[in-house]
Protein backbone atom coordinates (compact mmCIF):
# COMPACT_ATOMS: atom_id res chain seq x y z
CA UNK A 1 0.00 0.00 0.00
CA UNK A 2 2.45 2.86 1.08
CA UNK A 3 4.97 2.03 -1.81
CA UNK A 4 8.50 3.96 -1.94
CA UNK A 5 9.47 5.79 -5.50
CA UNK A 6 11.15 3.66 -7.78
CA UNK A 7 15.26 4.06 -7.24
CA UNK A 8 16.03 5.83 -10.71
CA UNK A 9 17.45 8.73 -10.96
CA UNK A 10 17.71 10.58 -14.95
CA UNK A 11 19.63 12.98 -16.31
CA UNK A 12 21.33 14.30 -19.32
CA UNK A 13 25.31 14.16 -20.56
CA UNK A 14 25.15 16.08 -24.04
CA UNK A 15 22.49 13.86 -25.94
CA UNK A 16 23.32 10.78 -23.81
CA UNK A 17 20.44 9.66 -21.23
CA UNK A 18 21.96 8.84 -18.04
CA UNK A 19 20.10 6.78 -15.58
CA UNK A 20 21.13 6.02 -12.46
CA UNK A 21 19.67 2.74 -10.31
CA UNK A 22 19.85 2.00 -6.85
CA UNK A 23 20.27 -1.90 -6.21
CA UNK A 24 19.75 -1.05 -2.41
CA UNK A 25 21.65 0.10 0.91
CA UNK A 26 23.69 -1.85 3.33
CA UNK A 27 24.69 -0.91 7.06
CA UNK A 28 28.42 -0.93 7.86
CA UNK A 29 28.01 -1.23 11.86
CA UNK A 30 30.51 0.17 14.24
CA UNK A 31 31.99 2.44 11.27
CA UNK A 32 34.22 3.97 13.57
CA UNK A 33 36.42 0.64 13.94
CA UNK A 34 38.47 -0.57 11.44
CA UNK A 35 36.67 0.77 8.48
CA UNK A 36 39.57 3.57 7.39
CA UNK A 37 42.88 1.64 8.06
CA UNK A 38 44.87 5.58 8.35
CA UNK A 39 42.90 7.53 10.78
CA UNK A 40 42.17 7.02 14.21
CA UNK A 41 38.90 6.28 15.61
CA UNK A 42 38.05 10.02 17.02
CA UNK A 43 38.79 11.34 13.37
CA UNK A 44 36.56 8.97 11.95
CA UNK A 45 33.79 9.60 14.25
CA UNK A 46 34.19 13.36 13.95
CA UNK A 47 33.87 13.32 10.09
CA UNK A 48 30.83 11.06 10.22
CA UNK A 49 29.15 12.94 12.90
CA UNK A 50 29.99 16.39 11.25
CA UNK A 51 28.17 15.13 8.43
CA UNK A 52 25.23 14.11 10.32
CA UNK A 53 25.46 10.58 9.53
CA UNK A 54 26.00 8.01 12.68
CA UNK A 55 28.48 6.80 14.01
CA UNK A 56 26.98 3.64 15.25
CA UNK A 57 25.92 2.82 11.76
CA UNK A 58 26.84 3.64 8.11
CA UNK A 59 24.55 3.60 5.32
CA UNK A 60 26.54 1.92 2.28
CA UNK A 61 23.78 2.67 -0.50
CA UNK A 62 24.72 0.70 -4.13
CA UNK A 63 24.17 2.18 -7.38
CA UNK A 64 24.55 1.22 -10.50
CA UNK A 65 24.65 3.65 -14.10
CA UNK A 66 22.97 3.15 -17.90
CA UNK A 67 24.18 5.55 -20.62
CA UNK A 68 21.70 4.99 -23.66
CA UNK A 69 23.38 6.35 -26.49
CA UNK A 70 20.59 5.96 -29.06
CA UNK A 71 22.64 3.14 -30.59
CA UNK A 72 23.07 1.36 -27.39
CA UNK A 73 22.11 0.74 -24.00
CA UNK A 74 25.90 0.70 -21.83
CA UNK A 75 24.94 -0.87 -17.64
CA UNK A 76 28.37 0.16 -15.83
CA UNK A 77 28.60 -2.32 -13.08
CA UNK A 78 25.84 -5.38 -12.98
CA UNK A 79 25.65 -4.56 -8.99
CA UNK A 80 24.85 -7.48 -6.36
CA UNK A 81 21.87 -9.08 -8.08
CA UNK A 82 19.77 -9.99 -4.82
CA UNK A 83 22.27 -12.39 -4.11
CA UNK A 84 24.40 -10.38 -1.51
CA UNK A 85 21.86 -8.68 1.23
CA UNK A 86 18.23 -9.43 1.17
CA UNK A 87 17.93 -5.57 1.14
CA UNK A 88 19.87 -4.80 -1.79
CA UNK A 89 17.89 -6.44 -4.76
CA UNK A 90 16.64 -3.43 -6.55
CA UNK A 91 18.17 -3.72 -9.65
CA UNK A 92 15.03 -5.58 -11.23
CA UNK A 93 12.42 -3.77 -10.14
CA UNK A 94 14.19 -0.40 -9.92
CA UNK A 95 15.35 -0.75 -14.16
CA UNK A 96 11.77 -1.78 -15.15
CA UNK A 97 10.18 1.24 -13.15
CA UNK A 98 12.77 3.16 -15.34
CA UNK A 99 11.93 1.40 -18.64
CA UNK A 100 15.14 -0.41 -18.62
CA UNK A 101 15.32 -3.87 -19.85
CA UNK A 102 18.13 -5.99 -19.13
CA UNK A 103 17.93 -8.16 -21.74
CA UNK A 104 18.60 -4.84 -24.03
CA UNK A 105 21.69 -3.83 -22.40
CA UNK A 106 24.82 -3.96 -24.85
CA UNK A 107 27.24 -3.61 -23.29
CA UNK A 108 27.93 -4.29 -19.52
CA UNK A 109 30.77 -1.93 -18.37
CA UNK A 110 32.75 -3.20 -14.97
CA UNK A 111 34.74 -0.84 -12.95
CA UNK A 112 36.57 -3.67 -10.88
CA UNK A 113 35.78 -7.52 -9.92
CA UNK A 114 34.51 -6.88 -6.09
CA UNK A 115 30.92 -8.95 -5.77
CA UNK A 116 28.50 -5.60 -5.45
CA UNK A 117 30.10 -4.65 -8.71
CA UNK A 118 30.22 -8.39 -10.93
CA UNK A 119 27.78 -10.65 -8.80
CA UNK A 120 24.56 -8.91 -10.55
CA UNK A 121 25.94 -10.54 -13.95
CA UNK A 122 24.61 -13.77 -13.31
CA UNK A 123 22.00 -15.61 -11.34
CA UNK A 124 22.25 -17.55 -8.66
CA UNK A 125 22.18 -20.55 -10.63
CA UNK A 126 24.88 -18.64 -12.78
CA UNK A 127 22.67 -18.03 -15.75
CA UNK A 128 23.83 -14.38 -17.90
CA UNK A 129 21.57 -11.73 -16.54
CA UNK A 130 21.89 -9.93 -19.80
CA UNK A 131 21.58 -12.62 -22.56
CA UNK A 132 22.68 -10.54 -25.59
CA UNK A 133 25.52 -8.05 -23.86
CA UNK A 134 29.19 -7.73 -24.18
CA UNK A 135 31.11 -7.31 -21.01
CA UNK A 136 34.07 -4.76 -21.05
CA UNK A 137 36.27 -5.24 -18.37
CA UNK A 138 39.67 -3.35 -17.05
CA UNK A 139 42.16 -5.32 -19.03
CA UNK A 140 44.50 -4.70 -15.34
CA UNK A 141 41.51 -5.92 -13.61
CA UNK A 142 41.37 -9.38 -15.51
CA UNK A 143 44.60 -9.71 -15.49
CA UNK A 144 45.17 -9.68 -11.40
CA UNK A 145 42.10 -11.74 -10.66
CA UNK A 146 42.79 -14.56 -13.25
CA UNK A 147 46.12 -14.90 -12.47
CA UNK A 148 46.43 -17.85 -9.74
CA UNK A 149 49.98 -16.32 -8.85
CA UNK A 150 48.09 -13.41 -7.32
CA UNK A 151 46.26 -15.09 -4.95
CA UNK A 152 49.19 -15.05 -1.47
CA UNK A 153 49.61 -11.20 -2.98
CA UNK A 154 45.62 -10.30 -2.33
CA UNK A 155 44.58 -9.41 1.58
CA UNK A 156 42.98 -12.13 2.79
CA UNK A 157 38.78 -10.75 3.14
CA UNK A 158 39.14 -10.83 -0.71
CA UNK A 159 40.45 -14.10 -2.20
CA UNK A 160 36.94 -14.92 -3.11
CA UNK A 161 36.97 -12.79 -5.66
CA UNK A 162 38.91 -15.00 -7.90
CA UNK A 163 36.32 -17.57 -7.52
CA UNK A 164 33.84 -15.41 -8.43
CA UNK A 165 35.35 -13.67 -11.36
CA UNK A 166 35.23 -17.11 -12.90
CA UNK A 167 32.06 -18.05 -11.79
CA UNK A 168 30.34 -14.63 -13.05
CA UNK A 169 32.21 -14.17 -16.49
CA UNK A 170 32.53 -17.70 -17.10
CA UNK A 171 28.75 -17.65 -19.20
CA UNK A 172 29.79 -14.97 -20.94
CA UNK A 173 32.78 -16.38 -22.25
CA UNK A 174 33.75 -15.54 -25.99
CA UNK A 175 31.83 -11.85 -25.42
CA UNK A 176 34.36 -10.87 -23.26
CA UNK A 177 36.33 -7.29 -23.76
CA UNK A 178 39.43 -6.11 -22.49
CA UNK A 179 40.37 -2.17 -22.11
CA UNK A 180 43.27 -0.92 -21.29
CA UNK A 181 43.56 2.38 -19.69
CA UNK A 182 42.07 5.10 -22.25
CA UNK A 183 40.32 2.53 -24.63
CA UNK A 184 36.85 3.41 -25.81
CA UNK A 185 33.93 1.62 -24.63
CA UNK A 186 31.58 2.68 -27.21
CA UNK A 187 31.98 6.45 -29.38
CA UNK A 188 32.53 9.14 -26.68
CA UNK A 189 33.06 6.53 -23.41
CA UNK A 190 36.28 5.80 -22.86
CA UNK A 191 37.99 3.31 -19.84
CA UNK A 192 40.38 5.69 -17.09
CA UNK A 193 42.61 3.83 -15.51
CA UNK A 194 41.92 4.49 -11.39
CA UNK A 195 44.06 1.58 -9.33
CA UNK A 196 44.20 0.68 -5.94
CA UNK A 197 40.98 0.20 -4.79
CA UNK A 198 41.38 -2.89 -6.82
CA UNK A 199 45.08 -3.64 -9.04
CA UNK A 200 43.00 -2.47 -11.96
CA UNK A 201 40.00 -0.78 -10.25
CA UNK A 202 39.16 1.71 -13.61
CA UNK A 203 36.57 4.67 -13.97
CA UNK A 204 34.80 5.06 -17.01
CA UNK A 205 34.48 9.01 -18.68
CA UNK A 206 31.53 9.56 -20.76
CA UNK A 207 31.16 12.58 -23.27
CA UNK A 208 28.86 14.16 -25.39
CA UNK A 209 29.23 17.50 -26.83
CA UNK A 210 30.65 20.06 -24.10
CA UNK A 211 29.41 17.54 -21.07
CA UNK A 212 31.00 15.02 -18.90
CA UNK A 213 30.45 12.15 -17.08
CA UNK A 214 32.96 10.49 -14.57
CA UNK A 215 31.32 6.48 -13.81
CA UNK A 216 33.96 6.60 -10.75
CA UNK A 217 33.05 3.44 -9.27
CA UNK A 218 34.88 2.90 -5.95
CA UNK A 219 37.26 5.53 -6.50
CA UNK A 220 35.48 6.73 -3.45
CA UNK A 221 32.75 5.31 -1.35
CA UNK A 222 30.93 7.62 1.14
CA UNK A 223 31.87 11.28 0.08
CA UNK A 224 31.62 12.49 3.50
CA UNK A 225 34.57 10.18 4.55
CA UNK A 226 36.77 9.60 1.38
CA UNK A 227 36.40 12.69 -0.65
CA UNK A 228 36.56 15.11 2.16
CA UNK A 229 39.51 13.15 3.89
CA UNK A 230 40.86 12.35 0.22
CA UNK A 231 43.96 10.68 2.56
CA UNK A 232 42.13 8.18 3.99
CA UNK A 233 41.73 4.76 2.85
CA UNK A 234 39.26 1.62 4.23
CA UNK A 235 40.14 -2.04 4.77
CA UNK A 236 38.07 -2.86 1.35
CA UNK A 237 41.11 -1.12 -0.69
CA UNK A 238 43.89 -3.29 -1.95
CA UNK A 239 46.11 -0.87 -2.05
CA UNK A 240 44.99 2.15 0.35
CA UNK A 241 47.70 4.64 -0.46
CA UNK A 242 46.82 4.03 -4.39
CA UNK A 243 43.47 3.70 -4.34
CA UNK A 244 43.65 7.62 -2.34
CA UNK A 245 46.14 8.84 -5.11
CA UNK A 246 43.45 7.89 -7.89
CA UNK A 247 41.00 9.12 -6.46
CA UNK A 248 42.50 12.85 -6.18
CA UNK A 249 43.68 12.40 -9.39
CA UNK A 250 40.20 11.21 -10.89
CA UNK A 251 37.94 13.44 -8.61
CA UNK A 252 40.53 16.87 -9.33
CA UNK A 253 40.16 16.18 -12.97
CA UNK A 254 35.97 15.84 -12.39
CA UNK A 255 36.34 19.16 -10.28
CA UNK A 256 38.79 21.51 -12.48
CA UNK A 257 36.55 20.10 -15.64
CA UNK A 258 33.48 20.91 -13.97
CA UNK A 259 32.07 16.96 -15.37
CA UNK A 260 28.93 15.37 -13.66
CA UNK A 261 30.39 12.66 -10.79
CA UNK A 262 28.30 9.31 -9.86
CA UNK A 263 29.44 6.75 -7.47
CA UNK A 264 28.32 3.71 -6.44
CA UNK A 265 28.71 3.75 -3.28
CA UNK A 266 27.63 7.75 -3.34
CA UNK A 267 23.48 8.34 -1.23
CA UNK A 268 21.32 8.03 -4.15
CA UNK A 269 20.82 9.69 -6.63
CA UNK A 270 24.08 9.25 -6.22
CA UNK A 271 25.52 12.09 -8.88
CA UNK A 272 26.59 15.46 -8.40
CA UNK A 273 29.12 17.88 -8.97
CA UNK A 274 32.75 17.92 -6.80
CA UNK A 275 35.02 21.24 -5.71
CA UNK A 276 38.14 20.97 -4.27
CA UNK A 277 38.24 22.00 -0.53
CA UNK A 278 41.56 21.58 0.90
CA UNK A 279 43.35 18.61 0.39
CA UNK A 280 39.68 16.88 -0.42
CA UNK A 281 36.85 17.75 -2.16
CA UNK A 282 33.52 18.49 -1.10
CA UNK A 283 30.62 16.67 -3.23
CA UNK A 284 27.51 18.91 -4.40
CA UNK A 285 24.50 16.26 -4.76
CA UNK A 286 22.38 17.20 -7.81
CA UNK A 287 19.50 19.56 -7.77
CA UNK A 288 16.79 16.73 -7.89
CA UNK A 289 15.18 18.43 -11.62
CA UNK A 290 11.77 16.82 -12.77
CA UNK A 291 12.64 17.57 -16.66
CA UNK A 292 15.39 15.03 -17.76
CA UNK B 1 10.74 8.45 -23.71
CA UNK B 2 13.37 9.25 -21.65
CA UNK B 3 10.95 10.24 -18.48
CA UNK B 4 12.39 11.30 -15.33
CA UNK B 5 11.44 9.00 -12.01
CA UNK B 6 8.52 10.50 -10.47
CA UNK B 7 8.41 13.10 -7.63
CA UNK B 8 7.00 11.72 -4.42
CA UNK B 9 9.13 10.52 -1.40
CA UNK B 10 7.54 8.57 1.44
CA UNK B 11 8.75 7.56 4.83
CA UNK B 12 6.90 7.15 8.41
CA UNK B 13 6.83 9.21 11.42
CA UNK B 14 5.80 6.12 13.89
CA UNK B 15 2.85 4.39 11.97
CA UNK B 16 2.31 7.38 10.55
CA UNK B 17 2.91 7.14 6.35
CA UNK B 18 3.85 10.65 5.18
CA UNK B 19 4.69 11.46 1.21
CA UNK B 20 6.68 14.61 0.18
CA UNK B 21 5.20 15.40 -3.37
CA UNK B 22 7.22 17.80 -5.87
CA UNK B 23 5.05 20.20 -7.52
CA UNK B 24 8.48 21.72 -9.71
CA UNK B 25 10.96 24.14 -9.70
CA UNK B 26 11.93 28.11 -10.15
CA UNK B 27 14.34 29.76 -10.80
CA UNK B 28 15.79 32.93 -8.90
CA UNK B 29 17.85 35.09 -11.22
CA UNK B 30 20.68 36.91 -9.70
CA UNK B 31 19.99 35.59 -6.17
CA UNK B 32 22.92 37.87 -4.43
CA UNK B 33 20.89 40.60 -5.59
CA UNK B 34 17.81 42.02 -3.49
CA UNK B 35 16.89 38.73 -2.26
CA UNK B 36 18.49 38.33 1.02
CA UNK B 37 17.82 41.95 2.51
CA UNK B 38 20.49 41.88 5.72
CA UNK B 39 23.58 40.54 4.47
CA UNK B 40 25.20 42.25 1.72
CA UNK B 41 25.47 40.74 -1.69
CA UNK B 42 29.00 39.37 -1.31
CA UNK B 43 28.39 37.35 1.80
CA UNK B 44 25.14 35.86 0.34
CA UNK B 45 27.38 34.88 -2.94
CA UNK B 46 29.73 33.25 -0.69
CA UNK B 47 27.46 31.16 1.26
CA UNK B 48 25.94 30.32 -2.56
CA UNK B 49 29.46 29.50 -3.73
CA UNK B 50 30.15 27.80 -0.44
CA UNK B 51 27.39 25.15 -0.96
CA UNK B 52 28.51 24.46 -4.44
CA UNK B 53 25.37 26.60 -5.80
CA UNK B 54 25.39 29.03 -8.90
CA UNK B 55 25.26 32.76 -7.98
CA UNK B 56 23.76 33.38 -11.35
CA UNK B 57 20.35 31.50 -10.56
CA UNK B 58 19.45 29.80 -7.51
CA UNK B 59 16.45 26.80 -7.41
CA UNK B 60 13.68 27.38 -6.14
CA UNK B 61 11.75 23.74 -5.44
CA UNK B 62 7.84 23.55 -4.20
CA UNK B 63 6.66 20.62 -2.10
CA UNK B 64 3.91 19.86 -0.62
CA UNK B 65 3.85 16.90 2.29
CA UNK B 66 0.43 14.16 2.53
CA UNK B 67 0.31 12.36 5.94
CA UNK B 68 -2.10 9.32 6.11
CA UNK B 69 -2.90 8.39 9.87
CA UNK B 70 -4.85 5.30 8.15
CA UNK B 71 -8.28 7.18 9.02
CA UNK B 72 -7.64 10.41 7.31
CA UNK B 73 -5.31 11.80 4.35
CA UNK B 74 -4.17 15.29 5.18
CA UNK B 75 -2.20 17.55 2.31
CA UNK B 76 -0.38 20.32 4.16
CA UNK B 77 -0.39 23.19 1.22
CA UNK B 78 -1.80 23.16 -1.83
CA UNK B 79 0.80 24.16 -3.96
CA UNK B 80 0.70 26.19 -7.20
CA UNK B 81 -1.88 24.39 -9.20
CA UNK B 82 0.28 24.68 -12.38
CA UNK B 83 -1.07 28.38 -12.31
CA UNK B 84 1.81 30.25 -11.42
CA UNK B 85 5.04 29.08 -13.79
CA UNK B 86 4.39 26.25 -16.41
CA UNK B 87 7.29 24.50 -14.98
CA UNK B 88 5.53 24.22 -11.63
CA UNK B 89 2.66 21.61 -12.37
CA UNK B 90 3.67 18.36 -11.30
CA UNK B 91 1.32 17.92 -8.26
CA UNK B 92 -1.50 15.92 -9.75
CA UNK B 93 1.26 13.15 -11.81
CA UNK B 94 2.96 12.95 -8.50
CA UNK B 95 0.74 12.12 -5.95
CA UNK B 96 -1.36 10.09 -8.77
CA UNK B 97 2.07 8.23 -9.00
CA UNK B 98 2.39 8.00 -5.06
CA UNK B 99 -1.01 6.45 -5.30
CA UNK B 100 -2.63 9.87 -3.75
CA UNK B 101 -6.12 11.08 -4.90
CA UNK B 102 -6.95 14.71 -4.39
CA UNK B 103 -10.79 13.54 -4.06
CA UNK B 104 -9.80 11.39 -1.16
CA UNK B 105 -7.94 14.19 0.70
CA UNK B 106 -9.76 15.03 4.16
CA UNK B 107 -7.84 17.97 5.09
CA UNK B 108 -6.00 20.38 3.85
CA UNK B 109 -4.08 22.36 5.85
CA UNK B 110 -2.43 25.52 5.30
CA UNK B 111 1.02 26.99 6.46
CA UNK B 112 0.40 30.76 4.70
CA UNK B 113 -1.63 32.20 1.95
CA UNK B 114 1.50 32.99 -0.24
CA UNK B 115 -0.01 32.25 -4.09
CA UNK B 116 2.36 28.87 -4.27
CA UNK B 117 1.16 27.71 -1.10
CA UNK B 118 -2.90 28.39 -2.03
CA UNK B 119 -3.19 28.79 -5.37
CA UNK B 120 -3.33 24.72 -5.76
CA UNK B 121 -6.82 24.74 -3.68
CA UNK B 122 -8.63 25.67 -6.85
CA UNK B 123 -8.52 25.87 -10.86
CA UNK B 124 -7.55 28.24 -12.90
CA UNK B 125 -11.85 28.60 -13.43
CA UNK B 126 -11.26 28.34 -9.42
CA UNK B 127 -13.21 25.21 -9.01
CA UNK B 128 -12.04 23.39 -5.76
CA UNK B 129 -9.69 20.78 -6.59
CA UNK B 130 -9.88 18.64 -3.05
CA UNK B 131 -13.91 18.33 -3.45
CA UNK B 132 -14.48 16.55 0.28
CA UNK B 133 -11.76 18.44 2.20
CA UNK B 134 -12.08 20.77 4.92
CA UNK B 135 -9.53 23.42 4.42
CA UNK B 136 -7.29 23.84 7.81
CA UNK B 137 -5.93 27.46 8.43
CA UNK B 138 -3.72 29.52 10.82
CA UNK B 139 -6.66 31.54 12.45
CA UNK B 140 -4.01 34.75 12.31
CA UNK B 141 -3.34 34.24 8.83
CA UNK B 142 -6.70 33.84 8.16
CA UNK B 143 -7.18 37.50 10.47
CA UNK B 144 -4.67 39.23 8.41
CA UNK B 145 -5.52 38.94 4.58
CA UNK B 146 -9.15 39.48 5.55
CA UNK B 147 -8.83 42.27 6.26
CA UNK B 148 -9.21 45.00 4.07
CA UNK B 149 -7.21 47.63 6.82
CA UNK B 150 -4.42 45.28 6.62
CA UNK B 151 -3.74 46.50 2.82
CA UNK B 152 -1.63 49.55 3.18
CA UNK B 153 0.35 47.66 6.42
CA UNK B 154 1.49 44.98 3.80
CA UNK B 155 4.37 45.21 1.48
CA UNK B 156 3.35 45.77 -1.91
CA UNK B 157 4.43 43.18 -3.97
CA UNK B 158 1.91 40.95 -1.45
CA UNK B 159 -0.68 42.53 -2.06
CA UNK B 160 -2.76 40.48 -4.38
CA UNK B 161 -2.48 37.88 -1.70
CA UNK B 162 -5.97 39.83 -0.41
CA UNK B 163 -7.61 39.15 -3.52
CA UNK B 164 -6.51 35.10 -3.93
CA UNK B 165 -7.25 34.66 -0.29
CA UNK B 166 -11.01 35.36 -1.14
CA UNK B 167 -10.52 33.82 -4.41
CA UNK B 168 -8.97 30.18 -3.62
CA UNK B 169 -11.00 30.13 0.01
CA UNK B 170 -13.96 31.22 -1.64
CA UNK B 171 -15.23 27.74 -3.34
CA UNK B 172 -14.65 25.99 0.85
CA UNK B 173 -17.03 28.39 2.37
CA UNK B 174 -18.78 26.70 5.22
CA UNK B 175 -15.62 24.03 5.74
CA UNK B 176 -12.92 26.37 6.86
CA UNK B 177 -11.76 26.00 9.80
CA UNK B 178 -9.23 28.57 11.77
CA UNK B 179 -6.64 27.32 14.07
CA UNK B 180 -5.06 29.04 17.00
CA UNK B 181 -1.67 28.35 18.11
CA UNK B 182 -1.65 24.65 19.55
CA UNK B 183 -4.48 24.00 18.33
CA UNK B 184 -5.51 20.34 16.55
CA UNK B 185 -5.69 19.32 13.33
CA UNK B 186 -6.54 15.62 14.08
CA UNK B 187 -5.14 13.57 16.91
CA UNK B 188 -0.91 14.27 17.20
CA UNK B 189 -1.08 17.00 14.31
CA UNK B 190 -1.19 20.51 15.98
CA UNK B 191 -0.07 23.72 14.57
CA UNK B 192 2.18 25.59 15.98
CA UNK B 193 2.42 29.83 15.08
CA UNK B 194 5.92 30.48 13.59
CA UNK B 195 4.98 34.45 12.07
CA UNK B 196 6.78 36.29 10.43
CA UNK B 197 7.05 35.42 6.93
CA UNK B 198 3.35 36.11 6.75
CA UNK B 199 1.58 37.45 9.75
CA UNK B 200 0.11 34.58 10.30
CA UNK B 201 2.54 31.77 9.16
CA UNK B 202 2.63 28.61 11.01
CA UNK B 203 4.04 25.33 10.74
CA UNK B 204 2.94 21.74 11.85
CA UNK B 205 4.19 19.28 14.34
CA UNK B 206 2.98 15.91 13.10
CA UNK B 207 3.77 12.84 15.72
CA UNK B 208 3.35 9.53 16.70
CA UNK B 209 4.79 7.32 19.57
CA UNK B 210 7.93 8.84 20.10
CA UNK B 211 8.60 10.19 16.30
CA UNK B 212 7.90 13.59 15.36
CA UNK B 213 7.95 15.88 11.80
CA UNK B 214 7.98 19.18 12.04
CA UNK B 215 5.79 20.47 8.51
CA UNK B 216 8.01 23.79 8.41
CA UNK B 217 6.40 25.54 5.09
CA UNK B 218 8.65 28.67 4.59
CA UNK B 219 10.36 29.10 8.29
CA UNK B 220 13.13 28.94 6.10
CA UNK B 221 13.24 28.81 2.27
CA UNK B 222 16.94 27.07 1.00
CA UNK B 223 18.89 25.65 3.73
CA UNK B 224 21.82 26.24 2.52
CA UNK B 225 20.82 29.89 3.14
CA UNK B 226 18.42 30.47 5.62
CA UNK B 227 19.17 27.58 8.01
CA UNK B 228 23.17 28.25 7.65
CA UNK B 229 22.71 32.22 8.12
CA UNK B 230 19.72 31.80 10.50
CA UNK B 231 19.62 35.76 11.01
CA UNK B 232 19.01 35.99 7.03
CA UNK B 233 15.98 37.09 5.98
CA UNK B 234 14.87 37.64 2.61
CA UNK B 235 12.45 40.48 0.44
CA UNK B 236 9.66 37.53 0.64
CA UNK B 237 9.39 38.19 4.53
CA UNK B 238 6.95 40.20 5.58
CA UNK B 239 8.62 40.67 8.96
CA UNK B 240 12.03 39.59 8.30
CA UNK B 241 13.51 39.55 12.03
CA UNK B 242 10.18 38.44 13.37
CA UNK B 243 11.04 35.42 10.67
CA UNK B 244 14.13 35.00 11.80
CA UNK B 245 13.37 34.64 15.07
CA UNK B 246 10.13 32.08 14.49
CA UNK B 247 12.93 30.11 12.35
CA UNK B 248 15.22 29.72 15.10
CA UNK B 249 12.58 29.30 17.44
CA UNK B 250 11.26 26.13 15.70
CA UNK B 251 14.31 24.32 14.02
CA UNK B 252 15.93 24.93 17.45
CA UNK B 253 13.33 22.57 18.85
CA UNK B 254 13.61 20.04 16.02
CA UNK B 255 17.10 20.22 16.53
CA UNK B 256 16.59 19.51 20.36
CA UNK B 257 13.78 16.88 19.79
CA UNK B 258 15.60 15.26 16.66
CA UNK B 259 12.41 15.75 14.77
CA UNK B 260 12.01 15.38 11.26
CA UNK B 261 11.79 18.38 9.04
CA UNK B 262 10.34 18.96 5.45
CA UNK B 263 10.53 22.44 4.15
CA UNK B 264 8.30 23.32 1.09
CA UNK B 265 11.84 24.96 -0.36
CA UNK B 266 14.21 22.59 0.26
CA UNK B 267 15.59 20.84 -2.42
CA UNK B 268 13.51 17.13 -3.46
CA UNK B 269 13.15 15.12 -1.49
CA UNK B 270 12.98 17.97 0.91
CA UNK B 271 13.31 16.10 4.49
CA UNK B 272 15.36 15.43 7.22
CA UNK B 273 17.14 16.42 10.28
CA UNK B 274 18.77 19.69 11.69
CA UNK B 275 21.52 20.07 14.16
CA UNK B 276 22.68 23.78 15.83
CA UNK B 277 25.75 25.07 14.15
CA UNK B 278 27.07 28.10 15.30
CA UNK B 279 24.58 30.65 15.46
CA UNK B 280 22.71 28.63 12.41
CA UNK B 281 21.49 24.77 11.81
CA UNK B 282 22.85 22.54 9.46
CA UNK B 283 20.48 20.52 7.48
CA UNK B 284 20.78 16.81 6.91
CA UNK B 285 19.09 15.51 4.22
CA UNK B 286 17.61 12.41 4.73
CA UNK B 287 19.37 9.01 3.29
CA UNK B 288 17.17 7.63 0.93
CA UNK B 289 15.51 4.59 1.74
CA UNK B 290 13.67 2.38 -0.82
CA UNK B 291 11.91 0.65 2.41
CA UNK B 292 9.31 3.40 3.65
Amino acid sequence: MAEQSPGFYRYKVGSLVVTTVLDGSSARANPTQGFVLNADSAAVRSAILDAGLSPASLDNPYNVTVVQTGRQTILFDAGTGGQLNPAVNRIPANMAAAGLDPAQVDIVAITHFHPDHISGLTSAANAALFPKAEIVVPAAEWAWWTTEGNVPRTPEAQRGVFANTRRRFGPYAGRLRMLADGAEVAPGIRLVAAHGHTPGHSAYHVTDGNQALYVMGDCSSRPELFLRYADWYSVVDVDGPMASASRKRLFGRAADERARVVGFHFPFPANGYVARDGGGFRFVPTEWSSAV
